[in-house]
């Protein structure tokens, strides 16, 4: 199998530089000081999350190589969607968007602010729904991980971690369908090969630390995976993100619901910055383990959180 | 009376730049067509606002024209309070500052964590009580806004923004003692003399607006000042930063306390950026009034607000 490289993380960044934020390393001197700690805040995009790298990218090469397209497909449970529609309307093209009905209102009503159309269905059939929406519509489908593009467009996250703080020991990143932790493990491990990077996933859907450490692919049931508080990290890696887990990263961390919860009240109050519980999880990990000591990195993936589940986790 | 010229700002932005974050401009896509929104977000500083600015300036001109110094005294409803602890400790020296007794407890802790000493006092008393602390200490006062160092300082916001956003059309800058707006002011109107820069304060707190609008300084009691739940906008302009506020604001804009709420609430919700009340100012402007048209940069200056309060505002 052929893995992304930091190449095509290069080409990615070049297309998706006048669409996306470049996200300050922000220093967190309120941090462990054998491990000081800098936060990647990648909530600060257009649409509150990482996703937008990928979909440019993912666009702006299907573009490149089909010439003009008009519908583009995705399924996510919700900042993918809200990525490739924000990218869609972008380009003016049609964005037809497969989200579960679990999926929090608030990445629904954003969605279709962009001018999506959003089809709602049930757990579980998602892909196959958006495959029936792309026959139906002729439209471009835009995965949500399961693609070079996509890894390669999330992996810019770690040439930019790499320019600002060239000596990072150690990156802690989230992990659900594995294509932000590919692509930024791709990139650090080329150009920082002695950095740690080191995934982390919820306890109650840790499928990939699960399969990591026995060295296959693990399914987990959807309905197991549905139990964690953060909706963004309900997803498993597909063969291909699985492949560059295995070669990008060095260990996986799991984390529990209440560590969630307290790093999205951390991220508030020492940080200023708004995380949904997927995007902390990263913090999570790093309060709860004994990360190796140096220059830390935490990616503070997306900031799409309920205002209630927010004002809960400030109490 | 000699102004900060936009010389002092290129100095200031020379002597802090290894010590303080350079903010990106991000845009707000759910901002309005017509005033395409910015947001500065001052609030990821190291002490969660503008004020490292002008402390790093301040302390850093002064070490080099005073040679070496060992205690530093400063007054304060917060925010500068933190920056001058914060800056004192990255050079070793001790820092004593003066916070009135109404000061949010969350700003208070912050200071004593940087190592500070505390003197707590009574509402209106901190200027004499700090004059005491630097007789009794020998130390370098260093003010909150009443100081060409701290102008100039603050003044690098502007240099950033012009520099990130050439053809930017307006500017909303927080109005307490004045020094941030007078900062900005001149740098903007040096390098983007079309540009419009307006202040902003809260209604129950309009010293400026009512002083601008009659071409003379006035003084609000400390009483009507504190009635704003935007504690960091409590202050009135010196002779010094009135004088540079007459020269480079267009006008003054003011709102309610619900119209700071709300504004808190939005850059949560929206921005995924946790702004403190005296932070969200320039939001609520933009909502509230008919600003020009064309792109437009809010000035988030702070984060210090309380979980509770926070919580409250996104109810």
């Amino acid at each position: 199998m052929q893995l992304v490289t930091i190449d095509d993380i290069r080409a990615a960044a070049q297309r998706i530089r006048s669409h996306v934020l470049r996200t300050p390393l922000v220093p967190a001197p309120w941090g462990d000081p054998e491990r000081p700690l800098w936060v990647k805040p990648e909530s600060l995009q257009a649409i509150g999350a990482f996703k937008v790298r990928g979909a440019f990218n993912a666009l702006t090469a299907v573009r490149e190589r089909s010439g003009s397209i008009t519908d583009v497909v995705a399924y996510s449970s919700g900042n993918h969607a809200q990525a490739v529609a924000y990218a869609a309307a972008t380009f003016g093209l049609r964005a037809h968007i497969v989200m579960p009905e679990e999926t929090p209102e608030v990445k629904v009503a954003a969605t279709r602010a962009h001018g999506a159309r959003v089809v709602l269905c049930g757990a579980g059939q998602r892909e196959a729904v958006a495959a029936d929406v792309a026959a139906d519509t002729g439209g471009v489908m835009i995965p949500p991980f399961d693609h070079p593009d996509i890894i390669a467009g999330q992996g810019t996250i770690g040439l930019e971690i790499v320019d600002d703080l060239p000596e990072v020991a150690t990156v802690l990143v989230p992990v659900s369908g594995g294509g932000l932790a590919s692509g930024i493990g791709v990139a650090i491990k080329a150009l920082c090969p002695r950095a740690v990077v080191l995934g982390v996933e919820p306890e109650l859907a840790a499928d990939a630390a699960e399969g990591l450490r026995t060295g296959e692919r693990v399914d987990w049931s959807v309905s197991l995976r549905n139990r964690t508080v953060a909706d963004g990290l309900r997803s498993q890696p597909s063969e291909l993100t699985f492949a560059h887990l295995r070669q990008v990263l060095d260990g996986m961390l799991t984390v529990t619901e209440d560590d969630i919860l307290s790093a999205v009240r951390e991220f508030a109050q020492r940080g200023h910055l708004v995380a949904e519980p997927s995007g902390a999880v990263a913090l999570a990990a790093y309060r709860q383990h004994t990360t190796p000591p140096g220059p830390t990195v935490v990616i503070l993936s997306g900031g799409n959180i309920e205002p209630r589940l927010l004002a809960q986790a400030l109490a």
